[in-house]
């Protein structure tokens, strides 16, 4: 099993502003697929959609403020059955956000792509938060051929 | 053991171009840290220094146009002894660049944050070889209160 890990911190933000932008449609669609569609209780499926494809991911943990936690029920193959994990706390004027992709069968080229990529769009995140303003697909940041 | 796994393409370059861009004193100071000094010949240890602080990678394996590595010989605790894993080959109009930071000992939150953070000079990278101008520390982008 292989993890992509990622840690931002956000200025002048607090955690439940954060869990707002991962837990709501508003949210998730100012910073990572602007075509996002679906549940955002446990139990239920957001669907995001992105120009390359799609992920499906069912809410399987929700703790305001503090904890959210995704399990991949659709998608490539790579990552159904994954897990996509968020940790926040306040560490002073940021909010500190701690990412985690679990799970990868085997640390294929596609996990390099992705673990990149999430860089990218939690660096979104931290921009919608701080400006207003993030860059979700199809506005995103294009990191080579693959998307 | 855990890995930090990131990979970009650099649009209309050469894998020879992208090789000097890590070999050399001018590529290395045009996208990772303008104060970097040493040897990068095989067996040599470039220092690169940061506003946090510093590293200094020994030159363990050089292919050109193709692979590099470096291992850890200085520096934070958490990095003294992994490798630095850089594997390049050309597909269409883009250099793919897989990069490794390998065999950390503990996936700590210090992880998750260079995870990020190397995220960011890979695209610090990309930037110097397709636009001539990269965003070495001290003009990096900053992704928290650690940096």
């Amino acid at each position: 099993m292989a993890d992509i890990l990622h840690r931002i911190g956000v200025e002048g933000s607090t955690p439940q502003a954060v869990y707002e932008a991962i837990t709501t449609m508003d949210g998730l669609s100012g910073w990572w697929a602007e075509k996002t569609t679906g549940s955002t209780e446990v139990g239920g499926v957001v669907e995001f959609r992105f120009r390359p494809g799609g992920f499906d991911m069912q809410v399987v943990e929700l703790e305001p403020g503090s904890h959210v936690r995704w399990l991949v029920v659709d998608g490539p193959a790579e990552w159904v059955g994954t897990h996509v994990d968020w940790r926040l706390r306040q560490d002073g004027d940021f909010t500190i956000v701690l990412f985690r992709h679990e799970g990868w069968r085997e640390p294929v080229e596609f996990m390099s792509h992705c673990s990149t990529k999430w860089a990218t769009y939690l660096l979104s995140l931290k921009q919608l938060l701080e400006t207003g303003t993030g860059a979700p697909d199809p506005r995103d940041l294009q990191i080579s051929d693959w998307h």
